[in-house]
């Protein structure tokens, strides 16, 4: 069934009012009709099993058949720190780290980063990546992305336990470090990904300073878009979420 | 520096002669020089580091400085027979299983697929994403892609350990699967991943019967070209080969 987040304020009682792109899915590209069951999503956790009673130009009308708390969030939150690269890959990045179970995604410049700060639109066309792989892959909740912010002010706001990948660290490992690592109640990560070019020394050396752990991802040569979806991968994996 | 797998027949004692697509590259793509330096790949696990000595319109003679084994190889060797799914997707499970450290592909057709057989052609274009992500991320062996096979011959040529992905296991996940198999020696172990519909009951139930196990990957919903990547991210991890 599809599923669709919409704006708290589109919910009334047991109806929802579906308009924008969400009804311009529903009515053009999908060409559902009244009678047409669809899943709408509050962004709270709640999943509304909706049947569509009418559609006009450019609304569509549902009437709310029951509730029930959506089972699609893991436990474990892990924010990913993203070094901007090249735009298709940032996307892929963001698709694919949706899907697996990103929590919250920071862009951030560092000092090898080639690719452009991204403009207003490119931010709500990234907002549109999260939100229709949320949909597609059963989240409860929408990721969420910050505007992009420098590489030291990221390593500042991010909360310990934190993580950051640096091909150039041979001592410590994935394994070991999320090993050693005691979650918190909330259950909050974060991991740093930089550039198709790295971290500098120099950076490393910041986030050291902020409690922020380098690791290394063994003899694997990965590129800047894979490294960080094979460490979450890794992440969920060893905290259970991964089947 | 750029590494080039290179035919077992263009070495001679202390010289290699590059001839085809790879001269083409060095040639017209990167323009290297003589006295620039290259690194060449027998596929057998050497390196030969070598320096440019002469170009002609189309192949590059070389002079190999010396010789050394290859880090590049996890010793986990798996393979991922992965239903044919559509194209683009197909590519990017190939360059980024490459990445990840896959040892060799196999691709299946099952009841839910619904990519064309492909071509010749497209095989060969296969072969070469094979080719260029082996060598951006530094293998020191070209991974494998057999021809298209049935899934029962594929489960049929499969050895244990193996394991099958599948959305609907609830009982069975990959963590205690993977904590559970004893690697043979060799360290050889196969992936099963489903078409964009997954895969039937009927095929998990053929599948068994060859021995191959079948798990979940908790709550997720991942695409067919992510569910791979995961598993294999995690399952390297697990083995000790992400760092």
């Amino acid at each position: 069934m599809h599923r669709f987040f919409i704006p708290d304020k589109s919910f009334d009682n047991d109806h929802a009012a579906i308009s924008g792109d969400t009804a311009h899915q529903i009515i053009r590209v999908l060409r559902l009709k009244p009678g047409d069951q669809v899943v709408l999503l509050d962004n709270e956790g709640w999943e509304y099993q909706t049947v569509i009673k009418s559609i006009t130009k450019d609304v569509v009308t549902g009437k709310i058949l029951n509730k029930v708390l959506g089972t699609g969030e893991p436990s474990v939150k892990i924010t990913l720190y993203q070094a901007l690269i090249k735009s298709d890959k940032f996307e892929f990045v963001l698709q694919k780290g949706v899907e697996i179970g990103i929590h919250s995604f920071v862009p951030f410049v560092s000092e090898r980063c080639v690719a452009k700060k991204p403009s207003e639109n490119r931010i709500e066309r990234w907002r549109n990546v999260i939100k229709e792989a949320a949909e597609q892959s059963r989240r409860s909740r929408l990721p969420e992305i910050s505007q992009v912010i420098s590489f030291e002010e990221a390593c500042r706001q991010t909360l310990e336990p934190a993580l950051i990948l640096w091909e150039e660290e041979k001592t410590s490992g994935l394994k070991s470090a999320l090993k050693s690592i005691t979650f918190s109640k909330k259950k909050e990560f974060s991991v740093f990904v930089g550039p198709e070019g790295g971290f500098t020394s120099a950076e490393i050396e910041i986030a050291s300073r902020y409690g922020i752990v380098s690791v290394g991802l063994g003899d694997h040569i990965l590129r800047a878009e894979t490294a960080g979806l094979a460490a979450i991968s890794a992440i969920m994996y060893e905290k259970g979420e991964l089947g």
